[in-house]
């Protein structure tokens, strides 16, 4: 039986105990290679580098080869990955797991999502898997979420440009409600930023934020891990508004 | 009358070309505050800052003050300017003109297309204005489209959550034939690493890639542009595939 070639990534860095469990578990399942960011890429976005050359080092982690570090970001460690490192294209990328929801609008900041979408872009399957708390380690039914979902998309397959953004809770494994399909919410930041003076006084400024959930539909993938259930929704980047090309043929574009 | 006011803001930094043409165009029509990254910022995708504090500089051009430079991407300025740079919530944000086209895939690596999509998040409309061409430096045309669509933006408004990205071919007004919405193309790269060595003895990789475009309906963005006209599309960042919720309802996501 053929082997699995699977390509692991995340935005926390090739460090973070996320993406050691998550090797862990989908080495189960196939042969690994891992291409992480050196240095943590939280709200990168989808940043590519341009400007600079990347550098590539072997990184160790207990004692034996983990896998590749990279000084870029997690869609910059999907190209190299797949056109440099790795002999063949790799059957699925999975990315993470992330320290941290990606759901609803972080989403669009997310460094997690934007390699499975860098993945989906050169057409391989992919999955962001995200743990939605900022302080449990216990990465364990996650990887396990990981593992049974990546087993899924490479027996069904995906359809052209669609990766699906997963989210576990942060609870034991027999509180979990069970693992459901769901649409991004709306929810956003409540945000401000927090002026300083520093020692030289000169003004800087900091960002701070609380996330607020704005819609509360039973599909939403916020309020389904609300409800201790695993969100698992189907994104893709056709960002056309359709239904407002209609509209917008009535208005006088030209100057 | 009251006066529009408009936030203007780019990913190519406060001192390049055609944010100084977008400013003098919309001048006509609102007061206008320019808030924009000190070096270039292409390429970020929707990178925001939260491992830095940022700070602001107040910035000259021709001898006159233009606006306020931030150390930081196209959607902190947009954050920064709307919470604490602005005295009230501006009517429209306009972003650009950037150099080079944001169309296809490129729209997720924008970083001009980002600062529009920071500020429909924060519910204020917005259109983001390209120049197809890396090295065209005749922003005149463009600046009189940012101008109109702006007019018409803030006339009819926006669906919630939804911009206008516009790209401009860089031709003479009397060659082009029209100003027409369009849907995203699939266009995307065929990219390559150069593998280099370098003076000590390391090595290293540049990304270099050749623009494809994939699709040749009339109504693409990339084709428009190629047939000369100015394409529109209206945008939004509900990345939901709901098409496909339905069939992954079937797989068994749960480990």
């Amino acid at each position: 039986m053929k082997k699995f070639s699977i390509l692991v990534t995340n935005d926390d860095g090739i460090f973070a105990p996320g993406i050691l469990q998550l090797k862990d578990d989908l080495s189960q399942i196939g042969v690994v290679t891992v291409v992480a960011p050196i240095s943590e890429k939280s709200a990168v976005g989808h940043a590519i580098t341009l400007s600079d050359p990347l550098r590539v080092i072997e990184v160790e982690r207990n004692g034996d080869f983990f896998g590749f570090g990279v000084n870029g970001t997690p869609a910059d460690c999907v190209k190299l990955g797949i056109r440099c490192l790795m002999e063949n294209k790799p059957d699925i990328i999975v990315s993470g797991i992330n320290q941290g929801s990606n759901t609803a609008i972080n989403i669009i900041y997310s460094g997690t999502v934007s390699a499975a979408a860098e993945s989906v872009i050169m057409d391989v399957p992919a999955v962001a898997v995200s743990l939605t708390s900022y302080t449990s380690k216990d990465f364990s039914y996650a990887g396990k979420v990981a593992r049974q979902i990546s087993r899924e998309v490479l027996r069904n397959g995906l359809p052209e440009g669609v990766l699906l953004n997963v989210n576990v809770p942060p609870i034991a494994e027999d509180e979990i409600e069970g693992v459901v399909p769901t649409r991004q919410g709306k929810g956003k930041y409540d945000e401000a930023f927090d002026k300083r003076t520093d020692p030289n006084n000169r003004t800087y400024y900091w960002l701070t934020g609380k996330r607020m959930i704005l819609d509360f539909d039973n599909d939403i993938d916020d309020v389904v891990v609300m409800n201790n259930k695993v969100s698992v929704t189907p994104i893709h980047y056709d960002l056309t508004r359709y239904d407002f090309l209609e509209e917008l043929n009535k208005w006088k574009l030209a100057p």
